[in-house]
């Protein structure tokens, strides 16, 4: 990805590793500061992943694999490694499958750093093909409404639901972006924006109520979204609030696409009320930059995800095409190794 | 409204007037300092409203004929005083109604000051009404999702959507309320969790993107709202967000609400289209506590309503009872004076 940094031009990913160390950028400081965070075993790295300073589905396999590769060339036990990245976050397959991917490449022999590169180019590929399949649904001038971050900072690079609004852009297509901001994190002000802000990409911010009104207006043409995982029926968790947005377009007739690469689908699971849902901390809500909002005697809910039922979404903008729910099955998705 | 206050328990309104001094609880400062805002003439009267030091519909339209009364005490040209009233805030009627009854029974000679208690008085008797005819809604340990604040900061005294809640706690039902915290402006975290600390009514905040979560999973028995304007159609304006919630709602058959005095309901239209609605700064969405959360290059629409078409309404909670959208011809809405 394009990042403007004290004068250069850089091209980043949101995770890469130097010698035993796993670097990323840390996206808890976004978009007013550009710090990385060195994870230096893998118990950095689960903090790393638990605290959100990587984010978003695909990064946090890719984060993932990198640790478990590091773990590997420290002499680690990757069987208690796999357990603890595992138990990072409930939520994003693509954590799951790269810690048994790496687990099963390392039992075939290869060696963990080069099977992680390989398996972070494979996702950055991968997404580079989603944008391809994905930007022929983006017209001239398209409005496109997205939620959270499903952007590099979420693959690595491109990203899921901001590649094909890349390549639009790149192809002189004028995309627009309304970036609904994401409470309670803010990905969407912060780390959307800061993407399309580092494209010049034009868009705008908006309330997490206000999608619904400009749909109705007429002023969103498409949604994409990213996901977290996906079930073989279509049934997918993503950020809180994507269901709504599903709901709401799908009411105005408005096509709703989810941006994923195969990491991210979980055939083991065939509806959606069978992912797991995280619920953090009630202070993400009931605090803003530190400062309480609410009352002192009020509490939170604080679900991270929700379900969208597959009946909702349009299509499932892959890296081998662009498929309705029922043609799910057509995926040649890697079964996970199980622990 | 119940408050606790330096180790007393008052009772107290949105707005109040004391001699010539227009005096309101600064919802600005709330939750955490309850201060008060003294309006000394329209001017500050004026800015209170645009400043939002006070807002909720039928809150606005008591302190604007408390301006109307004061103004005409202090000799000034009420027609003028009228059109800057009016020019505060484009999209909740009780403004316009409230401003054009003082005006009328002003020029019919009535005494200024106890036309406004009138007005005042009024607006909290079909308050109260509400939560009389809402109760019955509440069955026992109904959990009701709720959007900004229709609670008596934003009515005087009970409140609208706060009206039936607040009884039904009186009664022992147990209600839960689910909070929307209602951004940009946080009025549910930071107003309707302060007014429902303040009764002891259990209850807890969720980000704005998580309601639809919670419906989804059988948590929510009922939404009630409070609205900015009606129409006759049954079409309403209300906080950004609301439509979402409607049609959420409706789509996972729970019943949606809305309760409204007579001054928010505008039979001079017709459709929800019709209703002008405001757009505010977009500091209010790219800052939070006066931390920029977005990056410097991004921009924002900052839409303050929606409107929500009357179909997704199961009813209308009035001061004489509950309303279907086509059943709103009975009420006899006192036609507005035009200027």
């Amino acid at each position: 990805m394009r990042v403007h940094w004290e004068g250069k031009v850089l091209d980043l990913r949101a995770v890469w590793m130097e010698g035993t160390t796993v670097r990323l950028i840390d996206q808890r400081r976004l978009p007013l500061e550009l710090r990385f965070f060195d994870a230096h075993d893998y118990r950095e790295v689960a903090h790393a992943i638990r605290d959100m300073a990587v984010r978003g589905a695909p990064s946090i396999g890719a984060t993932a694999a990198y640790g478990m590769a590091q773990a590997a060339l420290q002499g680690e036990d990757l069987e208690a490694v796999a357990k603890a990245l595992k138990a990072t976050r409930p939520t994003a397959h693509d954590l799951f499958f790269a810690v048994d991917v790496m687990l099963g490449s390392i039992a075939k022999g290869a060696v963990p750093n080069l099977a992680a590169e390989v398996y972070a180019e494979d996702l950055v590929r991968r997404c580079k093909a989603i944008g391809e399949w994905g930007e022929p649904l983006l017209g001239p001038g398209a409005r496109v409404l997205t939620h959270c971050n499903a952007g590099a900072l979420a693959s690595l690079d491109y990203g899921t639901a901001l590649a094909p609004i890349r390549l639009a852009q790149d192809k002189g297509k004028n995309p627009f972006v309304f970036v609904d901001e994401t409470r309670p994190r803010f990905q969407g002000a912060r780390l959307t924006a800061w993407e399309l802000a580092q494209e010049g990409i034009p868009h705008c911010v908006i309330a997490d109520g206000a999608g619904g009104f400009l749909m109705q207006r007429g002023e969103v043409d498409l949604v994409m979204v990213g996901a977290d995982r996906i079930t073989a029926s279509g049934d997918f968790a993503n950020k809180i609030g994507t269901y709504e947005k599903a709901v709401v377009a799908h009411e105005n007739g408005i096509p709703f696409y989810v941006a994923a690469p195969q990491s991210t689908f979980d055939f083991t699971l065939t509806r959606g009320s069978e992912i797991p849902i995280e619920e953090r901390a009630p202070e993400e809500v009931l605090e803003v930059e530190g400062v309480r909002v609410a009352p002192r005697e009020s509490e939170a809910r604080n679900p991270a995800f929700d379900v969208t039922p597959a009946k909702y979404v349009r299509g499932f903008v892959t890296d081998v095409g662009v498929l309705k729910p029922g043609e799910l099955g057509r995926l040649k998705v890697t079964p996970r190794v199980p622990l």
